[in-house]
């Protein structure tokens, strides 16, 4: 029998919030071992941007990562977000260690080359995952907290989207164990409705996804997150949800994606 | 035969000059495995804290860290410095993990209590380093980078002496290895004439340490790093030195400590 292993991402919303983000870490700790928590980088990091009057550069409605900018989520990611996490895991008797991905260099990125005339800066796009870490802190019982960091592997660290790194983690792990991979917020799923939140979709295949974006019935904020769960489904990832934070622990709340 | 093991301190003052750290850097990577890396926080700490307009508390010439002191603490030593080094070392073919003594729970903390009437703030005495996941690194051939925080297992983390993380790693290792303890920074070694550069005391004994400390000729910055360095070598560590930091490839550079 293949061993499960559990993936949750918070996002934003959720390390934003200090009553979500303590209700996602207690339900996190109890999860059996192996696992994985991917964390947001939240307002945290702007409004601490905004204190340091450094200005985001916004190149035709796109954020760009500068170099002040990169400093900013290092510090705020890497270390205000991660190793705060770190810390009350313990606590809570769940031993972690926080990584971004240029610890133990377990992922490999470049920075993204110009896209349509946009320089996006000091961002990172994935090549490969590196599951030897991953497999040395299985083996010790140390769950991963990992920021959305990761590196161009000849000295800088790049800022890179958290589902992506979650997606790719899940991907990376899944011909070895039988993947969970769970994207967590503050609402309870992906909604038929975006105006109803009692409209929770349990079960979504991507054919009905599809069909729910031609609608325009899918919120213009989910439909990446999807794409990167759908691609996750696709590559052999075994089950992917999207939840509530304190729902991460049931697989069959919120909404299961379907091939 | 014993397997050498090798735990450098950089100061603050190499991590905040770019040329003496990328030479640190440099130095530390070309060392053979298996070795730690403990860095100290330098200015940047309090540059960010004036610029987010946190001031600092002061009691007696004492700083305390408050709950935002220990914010910026984490966020600079834990991000911004640990992760930059981390990522910069991968570059110069030595991949590591970068760790505050949070991560895997590997250094046992707690609140330093009211001393003399000064309550220090969130400030960690550590009580015990757990080896396992230093063992763990070593076996993987990852190099750690330590920064001097640790935690009160109960999920707060405590800004804490760099000097004193790598004399209590070094001498937690001490029964296993042949630990060799450098601290480096951006001076030749310890001097006999503080106003002379070229007098760089080669080797040192505790009696002469007493000697000159009794004769006020030794700066007295230097004090709680020789201390340290002393209890180091009485408590089993093989060798202790202090010197430049592009020394530290080098056992007979800078000032050895002896007995």
């Amino acid at each position: 029998m293949t061993t499960e292993f559990t993936i949750v991402k918070i996002g934003g919303d959720v390390v934003d919030d200090e009553t979500a983000l303590e209700s996602a870490l207690q339900t996190f700790a109890t999860l059996p071992h192996p696992k994985v928590l991917v964390h947001g980088g939240g307002k945290v990091a702007t409004s601490f941007g905004k204190r340091l009057d450094i200005i985001p550069t916004i190149i035709e409605g796109r954020r760009v990562t500068d170099r002040e900018s990169l400093e900013v989520v290092t510090m705020i990611y890497g270390g205000l977000i991660n190793k705060g996490i770190v810390a009350r895991l313990y606590a809570m008797g769940c031993p972690s260690v926080g990584v971004t991905g240029a610890d133990a260099g377990f992922i490999h990125a470049h920075k993204r080359p110009p896209t349509n005339g946009i320089d996006y800066g000091w961002v990172g796009d994935i090549d490969k995952v590196d599951t030897r870490f991953i497999n040395t802190c299985v083996t010790n019982q140390l769950a991963l907290v990992v920021a959305p960091l990761t590196h161009d592997m000849e000295g800088t660290l790049l800022n890179t989207n958290a589902d992506t790194i979650a997606s790719t983690i899940a991907v990376a792990l899944a011909h070895q164990y039988n993947v969970t991979l769970s994207y967590a917020f503050a609402h309870d799923g992906v909604l038929r409705d975006v105006e109803d939140p009692a409209s929770v979709i349990t079960t979504l295949t991507h054919t009905e996804y599809q069909s729910l974006r031609a609608n325009k019935n899918i919120h213009s904020g989910m439909i990446p997150k999807l794409d990167n769960a759908f691609a996750a489904l696709e590559q052999g990832v075994h089950t992917v949800q999207i939840c509530k934070y304190n729902d991460i622990d049931q697989t069959h709340n919120g909404t299961t994606l379907r091939r």
